[in-house]
């Protein structure tokens, strides 16, 4: 892939700093794969069948889900992270050679035209300065009649200044949200000092993909089934404040 | 129209309450009409040229909508509303013959098939149990091609069970939101005290139209804007968390 566009700031490489390297690494996600994300069922629910597909993963990690796509019958899988040490265990891990790896900053990459047929992507695109410019590249990169499905941060939980649970004098627990409609850059201190992320709207995620031809076909705000609640009463904070936002979009003929 | 469905309950009749109507009326909406919405002329970007169309009007209020459609050249307006008290002055207020105003129950309705061409609502359905009955009538009464735009409540500032805002030591003014994926009804005192509205995500909505057969074209989680602000300063808060959320979506040939 060509990211040779110099003139866009690089993206913050924080995946590949040690501290926020090892405890990504600890995470359920990072230990158990697609099946210790709890958003993961759904997610996989809004998948099209792969077989034969040309598949590009935007910031692919280990490569959980390349691996998976290769699995359910995917012809070729490209994995694209900016993590240096993320690619070295993904390549470890994968014998498979229907998938690929490269490095890749989201914030410059450039993609050539129609040669994939499902792009995916995991809590990646909300580290993107400009979504615009990365779904445009997206659109260029699938065919007519793609489909694209992805998970971001959900903008409720990324909006907030204070993110984290205040609990009143008659222990009701509220998430505080301020800044929702207050669009950029956010830094918070998850898995290490200083991480930035980008905050957008739900409406300016759908805008995008309508003004760049898509179809919007699902619209998910994560929250635990009661079979998940029942295994884990932990996640019954989730019902009060979504954290994972998935969308599903086809790009039309 | 025909709302003989006595099955299912009757909605809340909260408008014709001496102290809500009251209330109501005076509110800069009821006084100035469209241009006293600070959320219109999001609204209005998102109708289409309505010149020779017959527009349908779910909880039309005061009318205020439906003289603006027929001085745009709508063929025909009808306006439901459940209030009597509304559809009285609404009548009186509505020379145009090309107007009718009929009193309907969103959550009983039932429309014959496809007389309208384009379906508008403004702060009404958010007032409906069972929106995907009322969402599938609506599709019901338009003719394929046909644009529907509405405004609702936004699924922030209804979920909470407190909504208001706090703020902290600092001065930090927050929304404590909770409840966001619980779906379901809502009593707040505004205006008067215990009105129901029911709750329901921005995705349940989207993933409603979708599932009906509706193109989303255009999704706007209203703020003001600069130039709103300045002559408003007091509106900073919808900054913060969004009131409104308008929606356009295009039912497919």
């Amino acid at each position: 892939m060509n990211d040779a566009s110099k003139a866009r700031p690089m993206a913050q490489n924080i995946y590949d700093s040690p501290e926020f390297f090892e405890n990504y690494s600890r995470l359920g996600r990072s230990v158990e794969g697609l099946e210790g994300a709890a958003e993961w069922p759904s997610l996989r629910a809004l998948i099209p069948d792969l077989r034969g597909l040309k598949v590009l993963d935007l910031g692919c990690g280990f490569g959980w889900f390349c691996r998976w796509a290769a699995g359910q019958g995917a012809a070729h899988v490209l994995g694209l992270d900016l993590s240096e040490k993320m690619l070295t265990r993904a390549r470890a891990e994968t014998p498979d050679t229907a998938i690929a790896y490269e490095r890749a900053d989201l914030d410059r990459l450039e993609l050539p035209e129609a040669p994939f047929d499902f792009a995916y992507s995991s809590l990646a695109l909300h580290y993107v300065a400009d979504a615009g410019r990365l779904l445009g590249q997206v659109r260029r990169a699938l065919r007519p009649g793609s489909e694209m499905v992805f998970s971001v941060e959900h903008p409720i939980f990324m909006a907030s200044a204070r993110p984290g649970w205040s609990v009143d004098e008659a222990g009701n627990r509220a998430w505080p949200l301020n800044g929702y409609s207050v669009e950029g850059p956010r830094t918070t201190d998850w898995l290490a000092p200083g991480v930035v992320k980008h905050h957008r709207t739900i409406g300016t995620w759908l805008n995008l993909l309508i003004g760049l031809g898509f179809e919007i076909r699902h619209v998910e705000e994560w929250s635990p089934t009661d079979e998940q609640l029942a295994a884990h009463p932990e996640w019954a904070e989730e019902r009060d404040r979504p954290m994972f936002l998935l969308i599903a979009a086809r790009l039309k003929d």
